[in-house]
C-alpha cells in the first residue's frame, strides 16, 4: 500500500485528519480523557452541541477505532463511551492543542483586534 | 478576564480551536513548517484547495497572529507567507497530529472496514 498522504485530497487520510480536527471531535477526546462518559454527560459537557452532531461525531470516532461504545442494555438505556488505547494516544496530542489555545488566547484575541482595526 | 474555556460555545476560544483544527489550517501549518511559501506554492501543495478557501484560511491565520504575510510589491505580484513565532509553536503540535494520522492510518482504515461490514 502507498504511504498515506494527508496533502492528497484523494487519500482517505485527509478525511481522517478532518475528522480528528473537527471542533466536536477534539472536545470529545478532551472530555473522555478523564474516564468513560455517558451520552448525556457528554452532551452537557460539550455545551452547544446538538444531539445529532454529538451522535455523528461519536459514531465516526467509534468507526475509526478511537472511541469504544458500551451499551449496558439497561432500562432506561445506559450507553457509555471511552477512549480506546489508540484514542488515548491521540487525546494526549489533542489536549496539547487545547492547552495551547488556552495559553495563547489573549495574544490571539489581541492580534485579531489590531488586525480588524487596521 | 475570565479564563478561556473551549467547552463554552460562547467563548471565542472555541472558535480559535475550530480555526486551528480545520483541515486546511493544519495543512497550511505543516506546509509552512519548512519555510516561507508563496501563495501559488501553497495552492499546489494543498492539492484540492480552492483559491477562495486558501485565501480565507491564510487571512484568518494571519488575523490571529499565527502566520505573517509579506507583500514584496513586485510586478507580477509576489506574496509570501511564513509562520510567526507563535505559529511555529503551534505547527510543532499540529505536525504531531499529522504524523499520528499517518502512523495509525492502516489501523483506522481496518477499523472502518470492520465497522461498515458489521
Amino acid at each position: 500500500m502507498a504511504k498515506p498522504d494527508v496533502f492528497n485530497v484523494d487519500c482517505p487520510s485527509q478525511g481522517i485528519l478532518q475528522l480528528i480536527g473537527s471542533k466536536w471531535s477534539m472536545l470529545v477526546l478532551c472530555a473522555l480523557r478523564t474516564g468513560p462518559r455517558r451520552t448525556g454527560e457528554l452532551k452537557r459537557r460539550l455545551d452547544g452541541v446538538s444531539a445529532k452532531m454529538l451522535t455523528q461525531t461519536l459514531r465516526e470516532l467509534e468507526r475509526h477505532g478511537i472511541v469504544e461504545r458500551e451499551d449496558f442494555a439497561e432500562v432506561p438505556p445506559r450507553v457509555e463511551y471511552r477512549l480506546s488505547a489508540l484514542g488515548r494516544s491521540l487525546a494526549s496530542l489533542v489536549v496539547e492543542i487545547e492547552q495551547w489555545v488556552t495559553t495563547h488566547y489573549t495574544r490571539m484575541t489581541g492580534s485579531v483586534r489590531r488586525y480588524d482595526a487596521a
